[in-house]
């Protein structure tokens, strides 16, 4: 294609918005302060003039991409889906753009970051799969921040945040207990992620506390998956050679989602009256009227916030924040899939059902 | 962060892994020809060199980036989660990313495509909001393509691929007399977007043409969210001064899961019994047991191929492709919220219910 000869420079973009030539740097620049006023004036003029900043070649200069790579496990969990929506909605607040890098089930992300290093990103996000500890150091020689998300990786500098998922377990465990299951079944995710052992060994933990039997906790694969879960659950309550478990915990709601609708529609069983259910994550597809999950809310908001305060992303010349683990604490939201004692003590505003997230 | 002062260089890598240099280019050239044992032997070798091909040096060169933004709405509707995922799996088997740009709910993408014009993409893909013909000409002037998915501009010479919307909208309103309504209503997205606006047209022309009057049609902003068409639906069948209709159309599957649930667990009506009900899109998740929808099905990696293709992003000195846009045929699949006709004739393959995409 023919390129414009005549390219327009801020200057003209200036001269035609009736602003300085200050003003159309900020209109460009991420984070800068201009009247909102100001701005729209300057992009008026530079949607006429076809003036385009050119931040690629500033970012030779900068060293500064604007572009964050965040690596992504499948996008069957919504909970990934929201996490990706807050991440992207935050980083384009302030003029940056998140670059997408999916990876397998199961698969470790290395060759991920060595494709998305060759991309000069400023930052890196994992949500998922596993990372080698030569990877991060590679990340961080070349003055890349990583932050994990959701996980963090035992012997690795990298920094994460992350809910307790262990104490969350315990949560669900106490729930169950208190109000009078005996015997539990669990749907898992991958077992390399600690997430997912995470939540399950809390949850074991507290419930061998209270004299729990570990021959009445059955953990079965779910997959991380709606239809996974809905089929290993039916699996589990049609085997003949198992009574049914008082109480089932999907750690987390896509999986504790599928099997509500395999208890209920496909094996015509009551929740909670024949079986309690739990899951982690409150996403909100299980806050819907059909669903009204009891569950652990991950706050989802302030571990995006914390994340990108992990990577200072406007202040490249801090030193990389190394081997962060900062758990927050999940909150245990109550609704209608595990009866609730009647000697409960509601948490301050937990009363659940109709609350978003603050 | 001080950065290694000897970088390794692709012969290194080569020495290393016992492979020509070529091969090494060709590990990290997309789309290149190379066997999968000797890619593995480059990156390994890559991996402990710290080796990174800097694709942004060579893509002042090559004038490529390797990356392609995506412009998305909101990511409430799963359509777009898929679609999303759809194109990142693509174009990462092709060597390219996925950079995301989000536009809020009835703003254009002019701006959004002045800021991703800074980041030199070779291509752009727009899922939502509507276009100047001015952003239009600028990419193209640029040399950069633009693809519209399923929607159009009209007046605009950006190419686009699409599901053909109003012969959609037609199938579903013969599927709801074919079963016997008589009165209808819509649950319609955005007004400003072709897609919504054509499903309504088909639909409401073909009940015209079955002598259905203007009258026996409702018209219900659903705001495209599993959540307002919850609530426009419980107003809707609660308003004393209206009788209930026969039947309701969620323009897409999202707003008809939320009427669905709101038929079901807020109203205590049946469905298909009390009111039938049908969706658009076919996403995985109307495809659940407690929907089992009858809907449209779009074809959505079909829809995914053709956009690619019209990008050429291997081709990139090739004019780009302007003011295409192919219809491609949406196909009725009939599951359980529409009583089947007796004397209905299954198509090819198409009897609803476990099916996936092809």
């Amino acid at each position: 294609m023919a390129r414009p000869t005549n390219r327009a420079t801020s200057f003209d973009v200036a001269a035609l918005a009736g602003v300085s030539q200050s003003a159309v740097s900020r209109a460009f620049t991420p984070g800068s302060s201009i009247a909102e006023e100001t701005r729209q004036k300057v992009l008026e003029a530079a949607r006429k003039l076809a003036y385009v900043p050119n931040s690629i070649a500033s970012s030779l200069t900068t060293k500064r991409s604007n572009i964050v790579a965040l690596i992504l496990g499948d996008m069957n969990n919504p909970f990934y889906v929201h996490t990706l929506h807050a991440f992207s909605r935050r980083l384009q607040e302030q003029g940056r753009q998140v670059l997408i890098f999916t990876v397998d089930r199961g698969a470790d992300a290395d060759e991920a970051i060595l494709h998305l290093l060759a991309y000069q990103v400023d930052g890196v996000i994992l949500t998922a799969a596993q990372l080698s500890t030569r990877m991060t150091s590679l990340c961080h020689e070349r003055g890349i921040p990583i932050v994990l998300f959701n996980r963090y990786i035992p012997g690795s500098d990298a920094s994460g945040v992350r809910c307790d998922n262990a104490a969350g377990g315990r949560l669900i465990a106490e729930a169950f207990l208190a109000a009078g299951a005996k015997s539990f079944a669990m749907l898992t995710g991958d077992p390399k992620a600690t997430t997912s052992a995470d939540r399950v060994r809390g949850f074991v933990e507290r419930l061998l506390e209270d004299g729990i039997k570990r021959s009445d906790i059955i953990s079965v694969e779910g997959n991380s998956s709606y239809d996974a879960a809905f089929n290993a659950t039916v699996t589990l309550l049609t085997d003949k050679n198992r009574s049914r478990p008082d109480a089932l915990f999907g750690i987390n709601d896509i999986m504790a989602m599928g099997a509500l609708d395999a208890l209920r529609y496909r094996l015509g069983l009551r929740v909670p009256e024949d079986l309690m259910v739990a899951g982690f994550d409150d996403i909100p597809e299980g806050r819907r009227t059909p669903y009204q999950l009891t569950t652990v809310r991950q706050p989802i908001n302030q571990m995006v916030e914390e994340a990108l305060s992990i990577l200072h992303l406007d202040e490249p010349n801090r030193p990389i924040e190394r081997g962060i683990d900062r758990p927050i604490s999940g909150k245990l939201i109550w609704r209608n899939t595990i009866p609730v004692p009647p000697a409960y003590r509601w948490p301050d505003g937990l009363k659940g059902g109709s609350e978003s997230e603050p």
